[in-house]
């Protein structure tokens, strides 16, 4: 168990971890090249915590200490008493909810493994914004899917805001990075994936009419970032595009709605998957 | 033809349809009650046109005269021509898009009308927030339903934000109100539909399977507020409760990536519905 150590001095090199979070350029360097993450409110710690991740500090406001009591009971890391307007000073944003915790990353699986063990991926070429990696996170977990693998250009899962937006689905999912791009896409195909490239193109097909078709073997389902979509080399890359049908001139739904679809549609279609339990 | 009227008084009166447009009480308050909306945007703008919607006034700023030139050429509104300082002190915030319309409201059609005309609704309870009202039009467009009834107390459609999450699938989208709530929804079933009640509720039905029973008939999908979801009353009126089928210990889809799998479940699965050609 760890006694609340009170903080006072906004420049206390214990509050390191927690500087500067607002600076978004600074922090997406910063994290992965220490090994370290946010969690974000008593919620998202618990989460990250359940999954396993080591905690390496833990940053609350009086009020928050008896909701975390049990974490505070049971953890070695130092837990920092700070009040609400040092906790701003230092982080650079009001905490409204409270608590802040440092957490230590984990080696990524490779790519390899995740394929190994798993038969409905998504597959994330170059998705930049932060809410749409957590949106797509959060829309895999929920709809069934065993995995995500990252393009080497894709935003970082563990960053603050991606966490949050994904409600803590960045732990529970397992994700990996493929070195190469768009040439790893060949282990995937290798590893007996039907790669789909999900495209608005006109010459795509109805992904209900592909998945049809394709007899319930594995699937990789490729999304690219909102606006530009999937690149030349990725869409070459596939075995098939595919889109979902649009009507009263709609050109497009945004990204978080139109994985959630695919990813409904993939995990809803196959034939030799038992339909779950109504 | 409107001949561009420069205007360098922020408070001439002939700008009054455009001020305070940050003040979000006010304007719910003011736009149905002067039956006005507000365009924004030179594509919004376009759409609103194009589904028939009266323009009261253009206000734009210099550089959007070329690229709106059709339109100022065949309207007999009022153009006005601001700076951007003008037009920040007018509306309240920085106007990047440059161009904002002043439209005119419709009378909305009766839920009889709409309810004679459609086979797949959707009918939302008390959904406040214009964002999430916005994104389930985007979606309830893309995915091909064919209208939207509204309870007494949602969102205005057509309040700005709405719009413009929406991408203008409110205009193209037909809608209408439900007077009595929830006792009008006897008349959504006296029209032969059966009401679907998406719930996160584990005593619900899995959609699909729900979808595979019901025979293809007319469809009414009710969809409730993000975190409150449908009310008792809604619940208690509905004909069968569904819910998506959930993984990975997550809890929910934010309303709109749900309202985007529930709608591609309802449109896809109708079995006396011809598929949209591949």
């Amino acid at each position: 168990m760890s006694e609340p150590i009170a903080v006072t001095d906004p420049a206390d090199p214990r509050l390191a971890d927690y500087t500067d979070l607002t600076d978004v350029a600074l922090r997406r360097r910063r994290e992965p090249a220490e090994g370290l993450f946010m969690a974000e409110g008593e919620k998202v710690v618990r989460r990250a915590l359940a999954a396993g991740y080591p905690m390496r500090s833990l940053l609350l406001t009086a009020r928050w200490v008896e909701a975390l009591r049990d974490v505070i009971d049971s953890t070695a890391a130092p837990v920092y008493l700070v009040s609400p307007e040092l906790a701003e000073r230092v982080t650079g944003f009001h905490v409204h909810r409270g608590a802040l915790a440092a957490m230590g990353r984990r080696p990524l699986p490779p790519a390899a493994e995740l394929l190994a063990g798993a038969r409905r991926l998504a597959v994330l070429e170059a998705v930049n914004d932060h809410t749409n990696v957590g949106a797509v996170f959060r829309g895999a977990a929920a709809l069934g899917l065993d995995g995500v693998l990252l393009s080497p250009d894709c935003a970082d899962p563990l960053y603050r805001r991606s966490v949050k937006v994904s409600m803590g689905a960045v732990f529970s999912l397992p994700y990996a990075r493929l070195d190469q791009w768009p040439a790893g896409l060949a282990e995937v195909r290798a590893a007996g994936f039907r790669l789909l490239a999900l495209t608005p193109d006109a010459r795509a097909v109805d992904i209900a009419a592909e998945l049809r078709g394709s007899g319930g073997g594995r699937l990789a389902l490729m999304l690219g970032a909102e606006g530009t979509g999937l690149t030349h080399g990725a869409l070459a890359a596939a075995d098939a595009w595919v889109r979902i049908p649009m009507s009263h001139g709609v050109d497009s739904l945004n990204v978080a709605a139109a994985a959630a679809v695919a990813f409904y549609a993939v995990t809803t279609a196959a034939p030799d998957r038992p339909q779950q339990p109504a």
